[in-house]
């Protein structure tokens, strides 16, 4: 296994090229939101942002409003989505597991182009399908945390916590995904190569909507261009430097999830600076 | 009766483990809101969330629309609430006293598990009920001020203010509840155990929505387990401080009840942090 | 005429007693608000309440939706308002001039018991009623520009600007009102007493709004008690200073109107400090 | 070619009068606006209040909801809209490209009085129209980006990109409008004119919306009187200060298109400051 310090970080970060515009950063496009669970797609997409995609659009059930909608993103029904011109895709953000769920989450499997991330109820949605990976095209990243991970793997939360990194090697190499196991050391795994552990963090990120903002942060990366396993362990370093900001700023426990948001930029330029040195 | 100083307020804070995560950090269910009346629920949810909650759910009547929902708060209509799944209930900020209320209080007061909290219309609801005491089960607390009170009583507002002690004392006995007396000197009563009299807070709270926000702490803290006489002395004690920031930072009069918010997690931390000295 | 400086402002301020509540403080109702106009009302809501008010109200027409609502402002449509259950109106923002706010102005026009402040478009309505001001009762205050005042004098703007002086005192005695004629030294007029001629503010205030925040803090200060010469002269004053802060924090040009409102508690406090020097 | 600095910045801005009021200091009006893309008309107005206009009207589709609107923002339908009352007209943020988007272009391009800028989907709206610029009436200003600018000119992107400097002066001319050509060094032409070279900005700006606050920065100026060869030029320099100020202060990637907002009155005052020096 391996850890990232900060001059590791400094050269797995994007850098911005002079002539850079929006189109150049990626567009990601994020699935999710159902009623009453409208923020967790928004605090993923500005996630996103905050991390440097250039453009980022919700997609989201026909019909559904989001009372918290931003200025800087886009919002359009899943039934007006042209599905393969985004350059990442994170799909389960308050996404729910209504049934209507499960015709998106097979068009997202079978996209052969941009990296997917699956996050909260996609997982949940994709645990019941048989032999789930052997419908997947191109890259994928899962995000589960223990619970979701015993539901996907078909054990028990204890049995999961008991062998996370025994799991983390074996079920990325068997489903041939890059697979985030959230917890205490997030570990990130991507079949081959070694295991990533997470040093970053602490109990404050503890409060709904810290995951929603870790897929968001992942999934901007990825639209600019990083390869899942570097995108999954930047992003899982990255999230929890912002957490660490907030506590410190804020305090121990209280900070909601959008408190992460305005530190994600100051927690890059912290990685990026470096380069220089 | 008796008071709390800082070396005692911080042995009663929750103290997070080093595992935490959101499932550990309690569940709360706030009920309430109404037409015109969507901004109280969404103050106490929110103060939940700074006070340590791990997740809120705001559970409001089926149809209702919420413009102020922020990123981090879920929203479920009455009528797909699993009432019995969370670890804490508040009950009344914007509920109104609407008919249709009383059969939601009805199911409030006889659920067994969680401990549940009484505010503002879910109080006027009550009093009207004859010997309704007896149909409670588990753990409640009320948190009237003195014309919730006088209505509880039957009394007037001026009988309830010179006999607040004297209250406090033989309704929370008789009534088998942890009574909280809002006021200049809030008052906490629990039976058998000596009173709590508040000595933090300050006239700049008296102004719309800073009861919803007390409601909410106190909510937060009995969904990470304190004891419903703990809850309320600890809640009541931190309101007045976060009171007492924001008079001393913004002014004397002025405040609104959303500028407590960012500073529960400030005078948390500052009651915490003294538990290593 | 007279002036204010800091030592006479301290006088006029209303001071909060230990006892405080959100009751005790005034509960003020604003109407206005129109399809595309909502953020009028809410600007003079949040100015009352940032002004010291304990409760606000705002009163829109049936079916109106505010997306920019806050948690601390309660909204009712008209339909269901009782008029007179609160301690001051202020009637105007946002409303246009739609026929169906005629009857509504009539009905704030009639009610005896609160003071009523009439700005905007309910000027707008008011000008072509004849000899309106036989029809008031109880105290009222106007808060027109130079464009509405000649509206309501059958007068061009320039005779209005070139006679601000004699016309406030004249038309506040024939009116029976307290005038506030806006402009760069905003006039205060109350029949008999002298003219007040204010010496704070800047050009920065000419941004859309800044007039709604003016009537919503004399309103809130009328909501605490005041005597409505004073509280008109009071509220032009401080609102001059939030806008000078404003300016001096922000810049000459581009403030919004919302700016003013976290100042308001800050020019307050600053006069209010005076009384015990 | 020419390029600013701040003594010549400081000539060309706009200077507020001691009698200035909302309406001294411009009235603009936006159209855009679709579903999902309801921010980009809410950031283009919010800009021009920045950059010091008086009043600002969002004219959308009838029936269209922003959820995002601001206070200080007023809303029209396009049905109720009078188009030749305002000032200056931004044209396209959000418009989309929808069918009912040409008539209303038609429109806009017909008024003699105010002058109009038009930015994306109304730039896209008016390339294949023949011969457009036969219809225009009065003064014009259209902000595309290389994309926008191939379709207008019937090129690709990259012979666009390769001829930056001829095609604004070629076009400028033939069109007989005001050129914004964005990009790395956005430059401005205006037919006979020298060429201006912008020398602010980075690309922290490479991200969606800050093309919306550039238009609505450059309306709000010609909204308060500066002609749209010296609008255009010293919007797109502020635009371009206000991204070096906000990525100093948040970071060199992750900022939103929002961020830049608070920061236009603050370059501003840096710019008109050097007037008295």
């Amino acid at each position: 296994y391996y850890t990232l310090n900060r001059s590791e970080l400094a050269a797995l970060l994007p850098q911005r090229k002079a002539e850079a515009h929006k189109g150049t950063q990626g567009h990601l496009l994020v699935v999710g939101g159902s009623p009453g669970m409208t923020g967790a797609p928004v605090l993923a997409g500005l996630a996103a942002l905050r991390s440097g995609a250039g453009l980022v659009t919700l997609g989201v059930r026909d019909g559904l409003t989001l009372p918290e909608k931003p200025m800087e993103l886009i919002v359009k029904p899943w039934s007006q989505l042209q599905w393969d011109a985004y350059d990442a895709i994170v799909a389960g953000p308050g996404l729910s597991t209504q049934p209507d769920g499960q015709a998106i989450l097979a068009t997202i499997l079978g996209l052969a182009g941009p990296c997917r991330l699956l996050d909260a109820d996609a997982l949940n949605l994709l645990a019941p399908i048989p032999r789930w990976w052997e419908q997947v095209k191109g890259s994928l990243v899962l995000t589960p945390h223990p619970g979701e991970m015993a539901r996907l793997c078909g054990l028990t939360t204890g049995e999961v916590q008991a062998n996370r990194l025994g799991l983390v090697k074996e079920k990325s190499r068997e489903w041939g995904v890059t697979l985030v196991l959230k917890g205490a050391a997030t570990l990130v795994g991507s079949g081959e190569e070694p295991i990533y552990i997470n040093t970053t963090g602490n109990p404050a990120l503890a409060t709904g909507g810290t995951g929603d903002v870790l897929a968001g942060m992942i999934g901007g990366l990825l639209a600019q261009g990083l390869a899942p396993a570097q995108a999954a362990a930047v992003g899982v370093y990255l999230h929890g430097q912002a957490g660490d900001l907030a506590a410190r700023e804020i305090g121990p426990a209280g900070i909601l999830a959008g408190d992460l948001l305005p530190r994600i930029p100051r927690v890059m330029e912290w990685g990026q600076a470096n380069v220089d040195r």
